[in-house]
């Protein structure tokens, strides 16, 4: 249900990828050898706001929830835990090649455009009745059905025009290595397609170690891998992705509350980190995974588009139950709570789980995105008047990367020691940098397009006074203010309470 | 030169492997299906804990030094970056299997414990030529000549007695999954040795992006990854393991007075943790790597013995050149800084690189190894007098997973509420729990064993004049203070200010 892309929208999505790589956010990986594909590095300034994020999701997660503790499970899992989950057996695209081209493509992809284009051609009905064919037959696993769609639809590649098919043939996702140096003949070992599983087999030890009591919440942040045929739209699908996930353990009958609880929970999160409430919208899921009762994105409006940023899912007891049968440990909680019905502790059971799963890059994403910022700048009046573009990066001070640049107006006279002097004093409180080359408009303009919300600059006064002007990113509003006076006023401003205190 | 391990050192080992697990520090990974070998997840305390040591080295690197910024490049690179590294070619363990025991071992391995044997036997100057002669065949790759020395000198199977020996090989340590999911020739993708090699092919994109001037440092965090045949020493030496890397750029011919900055920064960065001077040596590398041309690591005394945590590389411009011959991309500088010599810039060059690398789990082992703590408390006098052991972790507050325990001294006259109303007004500040079950000493034994370094205390006095009993963790003392009192003073003994102000 995602809003088509237009032109004007795909520029934006290229202008934040030009400056994301230029301003030190986000690197094609290995780009010296020409990139690997789908594949990102974060540089400076990326890495710093991804920490930023990662470390306010997981306090916000962990520190502010007296029930919810977090864990850090390794990549590398025993194979049986893919079995359990399903994703050996069910995590595949349905893929097929083109004889001429070489090219591979996903099946169903190719069949969902050639629907889009029967209802751009003005006949929806048709394109549902195909949409809804191919659903039919990958539920069946009809592999010959799906290719025999392709030929009845005359579908050809879109970039050859070829109509030279191979067959359809279900690929999995996940990525494998060497199961072992010792055992040659060792099952292979799969790269983690989703962080969930790491926070499952571990319920137990969690529980018991920790002493947790139902409900309790797991949370981890962690990489993840899939073998994905499309992976575009920048960051946003990635082969190597990092996901933040929550596992909510609740008493069976009591997952709807808790969904409701964390789905608005969820939400509250991010306006409290500043994106819109227009751009931000529930979508449920029309069709549900094998372990859901109930599933939810939150979308965000993404320059290509309303699309998923976070998952909240009602997942049950498929994962733990699944685990139990495979492991055959048993995954059960004992509750001494009295349930009132029967006067007697509700006893053993496999709890429930309420899960919400963001992706970090795409969390990021969507924070840059929305900090992007052109806006003209008017100066002067009458006939003197003239017009400036000015671009800056309006990020929540919270999460931006440097939290205050310090400028010595000139190099001499003791300016750039006094601006060391401040460096000094602050860098054990937040992230600071000096800048001392080119002209303060030239510096101010260069901080606004890395989102550094305060400019502190030291000047003739300075020397006189300990006074130094503070310059504010957003209003481009200068204050005057005595050094000693800094630390509580950009601490105040960057403090991750800005954020907590809107939960 | 590691100090041989005793029965009572490797004993006090189990003791931290089973403290480790028991108080959600680490498990073994995905342990319902048995645990995979050598690799490992932490749990609730040691997330915290690892993150806490994880952020303290990364704020000391980035935010302390203007000059040094951070990266996070991805697991996945291209395949060539290992080519240029000299990974494809040379990291490999020479293996050699029994025909028996159908055991695998390295080669080198059993040879180094033939030679320790003589050493034993009173012969350390055979002993010694052994081992001189495997290094000879070794630089030679003479695999033929290693195996004919395992014959020549009698060693078997240390498990079956057997002399019957399969050929000597070279086993590359890297693991390696699939290239690609639309390219089935595509080249098969490693998963990174190291972090070091995402910072080299990054050193442009950073260098120009984020305007660095040498000198200046990139400094990164992440996982590797490495198929070791010998993994043990609990999360010593690991399959999947974390790095925390940073490569320090130096114009050519300061390499050595940089080695020398960054080797006494980071010896204090250990000593400001808590790790003693006592347990912190220099060795120096007998046999340098083949592109280091000094190299010293830091090794702490664990219980196993002094062992390398943290390595310190001088690696000239090896890895640039690399990558520029391979890539046909130039990795200069342009140094405008005047030499005094020629009157004329620096000019173009190649940089020069100083690296610090330090393994996260490692300094979270020699951490809980060196915060293990049992004392013999004696209570009460004369005929009356007892003793009692206590096992707490002296952790450094400003890492401790939890700052302060919150204990209602009974579960009724309001004091839960006040418990509740303490955590809440300091939950944005820092990490808290409450514990409300069993008698006060019991639940100051449970934060002990987790090293919480505080528990506050509410008794009926609090209900009264809104004070609370501190208690603290190493002494036991107990101090008490008002409620608004706690946030000012348990603050300033958890702040990373308190490590800072020791660098």
């Amino acid at each position: 249900m995602s809003k088509p892309t237009t032109p004007a929208e795909s520029a934006q999505l290229k202008d934040i990828v030009a400056h994301a790589k230029e301003y030190g956010f986000v690197f094609q990986s290995s780009e010296i050898y020409d990139g690997l594909a789908a594949v990102y590095d974060y540089g400076p300034n990326g890495v710093e706001l991804k920490n930023n994020l990662k470390r306010l999701w997981w306090e916000a997660m962990t520190q502010l929830h007296g029930n919810v503790v977090g864990i850090d499970a390794a990549i590398f899992m025993d194979p049986r835990t893919w079995e359990a989950s399903g994703h050996v057996a069910g995590f595949n695209d349905p893929l097929i090649d083109n004889l001429d081209s070489k090219k591979r493509y996903r099946a169903d992809v190719l069949i969902e455009e050639k629907a889009a284009e029967y209802e751009k051609a003005g006949d929806p009905a048709r394109g549902a009745a195909l949409t809804a064919e191919m659903g039919r037959l990958l539920t069946a696993n009809d592999l010959a059905g799906v290719k025999q769609l392709i030929i009845d639809e005359k579908i050809v590649d879109p970039l050859s025009g070829s109509s030279k098919w191979t067959d359809v043939r279900q690929f999995n996702l996940m990525f494998s290595t060497q199961g072992s140096a010792v055992d040659s003949e060792a099952a292979p070992v799969y790269l983690r397609p989703e962080t969930a599983q790491g926070i499952f087999v571990n319920f137990l030890n969690v529980q018991k170690s920790a002493r947790m009591k139902i409900p309790f919440g797991i949370a981890q942040i962690g990489k993840a891998f899939r073998n994905e045929i499309v992976a575009r739209q920048f960051i946003f699908r990635m082969r190597e992705f990092e996901q933040m996930e929550m596992q909510f353990f609740v008493r069976p009958g009591t997952e709807g509350e808790w969904y409701d609880t964390w789905k608005a929970a969820r939400r509250r999160f991010h306006e409290a980190l500043g994106l819109p409430a227009a751009k931000l919208r529930f979508h449920d899921h029309d069709k549900l995974a094998h372990y859901a009762k109930a599933a939810v994105d939150i979308e965000y409006e993404f320059p290509f588009g309303f699309k998923e940023m976070e998952g909240i899912h009602s997942r049950g007891d498929f994962d733990l139950t699944q685990h139990q049968n495979l492991s055959r440990k048993k995954q059960q909680y004992f509750d001494n709570d009295i349930d009132e019905t029967t006067g007697k502790p509700y006893g053993n059971y496999v709890p429930y789980v309420v899960e919400t799963s963001v992706g970090a890059d795409r969390l990021f994403l969507a924070t840059l995105c929305e900090a992007f910022q052109e806006e003209t700048i008017t100066e002067g009046e009458g006939e003197a008047q003239t017009t400036k573009q000015r671009t800056f990066l309006k990020l929540h001070p919270a999460v931006a990367p440097i939290k205050a640049a310090i400028f010595p107006l000139v190099r001499k006279d003791g300016m750039p020691e006094k601006a060391q002097q401040i460096f000094d004093d602050l860098r054990f409180d937040f992230r600071l940098v000096i800048e001392d080359k080119d002209a303060i408009g030239k510096r101010y303009t260069r901080q606004d397009l890395i989102g550094t919300p305060f400019c502190i600059v030291v000047d003739g006064q300075t020397l006189e006074d300990d006074t130094v002007t503070v310059r504010h990113r957003d209003t481009r509003e200068q204050t005057r203010m005595p050094i000693s006076a800094l630390r509580a006023y950009i601490g105040e401003a960057v403090s991750f309470k800005t954020v907590f205190a809107k939960l």
